[in-house]
């Protein structure tokens, strides 16, 4: 125990510091490079004063010109930019969630894809009011699979997710109008809205990017989530490492980077295959090294233990190691820099999905029908690759820590499950958990979520905030990137539960958990909200009165800005380290930090001052203990 | 007929510049100041430069920062933007036509709305394999529209009205993977495609927008533009009239704006109903004067010969008129500066629809499930506003024309048939203007569509170039606002005959039409894919063959853009007199003005000297005529 440390961010800014050494030997762009000739930012944009949604424009809203070539003012240009992002962050997740619909629809006993938790589909088939008696499983899976996918698109009706929610949260949806009907619809509902002669009114288009929001996290993120589980296992507490010294000089080094565990759960299982390892050997490897970037990451840690090699703004690095021999990649995320930048080594920058086209990729098109026929051609690729290691740019970071993850919903319950005598008497709910809440125990939980982004100091705010609150015994929930920033840093190793308060280290040990618990990608956050339902159900509050709270701090995508609306409008008070593009609009802005607090009883907090932000989640935290006298 | 002369635009110009005196003394904004205020534009956006995707930037392309903070180059940044503006068309267009289709749902013998062209729903459901034998037409109108829905999010299989097309089309379609699924899927690929990380490729990107097109033209659209049909007749030639001069200095003016009919339908109803023409006789007024703008003016001028005010850059002026009492809107093209405006009058600026909120309205909303109750409410709303009526701001400009409008597809037929002895022996075809073609009496066919945008002078481009064509014996069929300003110029008299050489003149007179055919809203712009769908099975010509061209000289919105990726997706050649806003990116807008003849055989052409695209239309056509040898 005495030689744990966590890695500093120092320490990581000086990992990369040597690789771009070598990437200015080789000549290769860098994301720090870009920053700087694309700083300073247009303001017009990054404060939602422009419009660019018709041709008669753009338009921009300055003093002098205060209304668009339509009439619309800034208002009503910021509103609509937030909405059309919202949109295009729900229909990302979504989609993912779609994927993983269609591959479910193939299931087969001996195909490449099974079902692999067939008491998790059962469950969701009973809840679903699928006849479950007698039926073989696969006929079950490709039943449900269809309702399902018709959650994308039926003609009536809302989510059927929603009826996860407490029903006072239900309840809310329906009075706000909110309820989102077919996931596809909302997005086409949000583009219409926004289309040129539409909505210009903030209250209708934010109302909308909620309910938008919704759509992703009680519907798209919530089939892929749930979907993944039923194909590749629901995650149980595995061991794995993280950061850029898990991959391995001897060995073949694939870096799966994406989304979508459809593909990467495949070239794992390639990977093992005795003709790849063969063939592995046969070019002077050891063996052959799977890590991750980013999501995909998190879906293969969380299952299979596969290292993380790091998130967001480490893709680059992984290159820069000069020891990658591909990195294959499905959609979202994905630097386009990879394609130059893997011409500057041997790399192999592999493309496989339709969604994601890049130029200077090598696109092996993967589909669910032929997995395993492309995810083997795809290993194979890597691994003749590795003859064309340049050796004198090979430099692997010394750095890496210890993690355990894994935490899905039913692990945690799981977890409590074990120390529920202690507490109470009844096992499968998320009463331990409410009872250490109830009693001071443990103060609340953050949920931590989200990207990297060069407006804050990459992974600086995930951390310092983390170990700020555990101080404070306020446990952790993460995914995304956010997970990864607290893996490589040393917080989800068990040992970390020193950097806590006395009251969550007693937790941690009890229940013998890190104090940051990994649950998964960023489509996970639905496990989240599956948390947060129980928790309200089995403490008898409204999930407005948890002391929970999410944070984004170092947000980047439209997908953040869709979780962002879930959270919030399933009464989560969401803090943000980076400012949602409408600062022009001090109207969609004071809806956006406060008046959407009447609707669903929670709102936005923006605070740059990463710090403060703490201190802010901190007293959010104690206040809603205070208005519940624990 | 030698009183017959066209309205010039200096007249048309002149008439606006009293109005925007009146404007001037009560304070009123103008669109004509606001692009004064908003000129020169930021050419980033303009040019496709500029990417606000997520917030790491926004991020400007230049040659000392020729990449984002992501790593994707102008090709790829202009080509997402591109795929963004037509997702945002698409999904517009594809949402009306989805209300028109839930109207459906709720026809009833005794209802607002009904089933007025059974042949047509009949036909449509054969077409579509429902049994119609002894079923009761209502039945069968919701079965159909249940059908129809599944349309927008059906998990499989791509679109129904596709079979529509020649053999030859559905092939390259298929060919080139871009035969579109489920409506709002494309919508959803489309903003996924585009997000963060995912496609960078030009070519991906510009693929995706024609199929995402193609949803539309012959997925949502052609649902909106034949379900109208069903609903509230199909057209057949009417006479009415046109530009500003409609408005009824003695009548309760209101003014319908936007684009569905099942709004416009019902107010159209209710101005005709004895209690509310009792209600405007008691408030001092002749009657009541329902008149249109845009496209909402174009559906019931085709049905009812409702006389249409104007188009897209005159609906300020309708309310200058000082003469209107209400101005009620749905969805679509609908200025927010209405708001403002309107406070300066006495117009109610009446808003209907969840779609379209806007501020300094009064929102009545409006649904198909108590059509008639909201449509009296809107009707009694403006009729007692006509006392508040401030007679020293009244000026009507006295310039108006006669138009005989209504050439749906079966129109078009229709009125074939009555010259087909002259030609051939079968009626119902379209073999007549075949044989027109082919003998060069008719040397070939401009579908003039779209918008007006300031960027142009308003309407010069629509009205100039018809009267180039005319003259070379080149037909128009015309929708939307250029349907408009044809109108408004004389164009869709059956006298401007005289504008047209000898060819079309003889045929103008043998067929009794003008040389001008008015075939719809911008949704209607389906019924030309009909048309030359039928054309082409009729000629054994495939679409890529035929001497027709598209043509968007004044375009402005999404939508327009969508469907230019339909009609090029199609097979046919598309002229634009505003670029798109990919000019940054040579890729992009090589692909656009070329590259994609090589997968659909047609691409745009962007000239924004109107009388060289005139030129070059005619070009396109004769080039089409010496190839197939006529």
């Amino acid at each position: 125990m005495d030689t744990f440390k966590l890695t500093t961010v120092e320490e990581n800014e000086a990992a990369t510091a040597r690789l771009l050494e070598t990437g200015a030997l080789v000549g290769a762009d860098s994301w720090q490079q870009r920053v700087k000739n694309q700083t300073p930012h247009c303001k017009f944009g990054e404060e939602g004063a422009c419009c660019r949604i018709c041709s008669m424009g753009p338009c921009r809203i300055t003093p002098k010109a205060p209304r668009g070539i339509c009439g619309c003012d800034v208002h009503g240009i910021s509103g609509r930019n937030f909405l059309r992002f919202t949109a295009g962050g729900s229909a990302t997740h979504s989609d993912h969630g779609r994927e993983i619909c269609h591959t479910l629809h193939t299931v087969k006993p001996d195909g490449d894809y099974q079902v692999k938790d067939p008491e998790k589909l059962i469950r969701i088939a009973k809840e679903w009011g699928v006849e479950t008696e007698g039926k073989d499983i696969y006929d079950l899976a490709h039943e449900v699979s269809e309702l399902a996918l018709l959650e994308y698109g039926k003609p009536f009706g809302v989510q059927r997710w929603l009826s996860r929610a407490p029903k006072k949260t239900q309840e809310i949806w329906h009075r706000e109008g909110i309820e989102p009907r077919a996931i596809d619809r909302e997005v086409s509902t949000a583009m219409h809205m926004t289309h040129m002669g539409c909505s210009s009114l903030p209250e209708a288009l934010i109302r909308q990017a909620l309910r938008c929001g919704l759509s992703d996290g009680w519907g798209g993120s919530m089939c892929g989530t749930e979907f993944s589980d039923v194909m590749f296992g629901t995650p149980m507490p595995i061991d794995t490492e993280a950061n850029l010294g898990v991959m391995e000089k001897d060995m073949v080094n694939i870096i799966v980077h994406g989304h979508d565990p459809s593909l990467s759960e495949m070239i794992v299982k390639y990977a093992e295959d005795p003709e790849m390892l063969a063939l592995a050997k046969s070019v002077g490897a050891k063996g052959i090294n799977i890590a991750g970037v980013c999501c995909t990451s998190n879906e293969v840690a969380m299952r299979h233990g596969i290292p993380m090699a790091g998130n967001f703004l480490q893709q680059e690095n992984v290159v820069l190691t000069g020891a990658c021999e591909a990195i294959v990649v499905d959609v979202q995320c994905i630097f386009p820099a990879l394609g130059p930048l893997s011409k500057c080594f041997h790399t192999k920058f592999i493309t496989t999905s339709d969604i994601a086209r890049m130029p200077d990729s090598d696109f092996i098109h993967f589909d669910c029908e032929n997995a395993g026929e492309n995810a083997k051609q795809i290993v194979k690729t890597a691994v003749e690759n590795f003859v064309n290691r340049k050796q004198d740019l090979v430099h692997i970071p010394d750095i890496k820590q210890k993690a355990t993850v894994g935490y899905s919903f039913e692990a945690i319950v799981k977890t409590l499950d074990t120390v529920t005598n202690s507490f109470v008497d009844v096992v499968g709910t998320t009463k331990p958990l409410v009872e250490c809440v109830r009693s001071g125990v443990v103060r609340g939980a953050v949920a931590m979520v989200g990207c990297n982004n060069p407006k804050v100091r990459p992974d600086s705010a995930h951390v310092e905030l983390m170990k700020k609150l555990l101080k404070e015994d306020i446990i952790l929930v993460v995914s995304g990137c956010s997970a990864q920033a607290a893996a490589k840093a040393g917080l989800m190793d068990k040992r970390a539960k020193d950097l806590c308060g006395d009251g969550l280290k007693r937790v941690c040990e009890l229940a013998d958990i890190p104090p940051v618990l990994h649950m998964g990608s960023c489509v996970d956050i639905s496990r989240m909200m599956i948390l947060v339902a129980e928790l309200a159900k089995d403490s008898g509050w409204d999930i407005t009165q948890l002391p929970v709270v999410g944070c984004a701090p170092e947000w980047m995508s439209e997908k953040a800005v869709s979780i962002g609306n879930y959270v919030v409008a399933t009464g989560i008070d969401t803090f943000l380290g980076v400012h949602p593009m409408v600062k022009a609009s001090n109207v969609v802005d004071g809806l956006l930090q406060g008046g959407i607090r009447d609707w669903v009883g929670a709102n936005y907090h923006v605070q740059l001052d990463i710090d403060k932000l703490g201190d802010e989640m901190i007293e959010a935290i104690e206040a809603k203990r205070d208005a519940l006298g624990i």
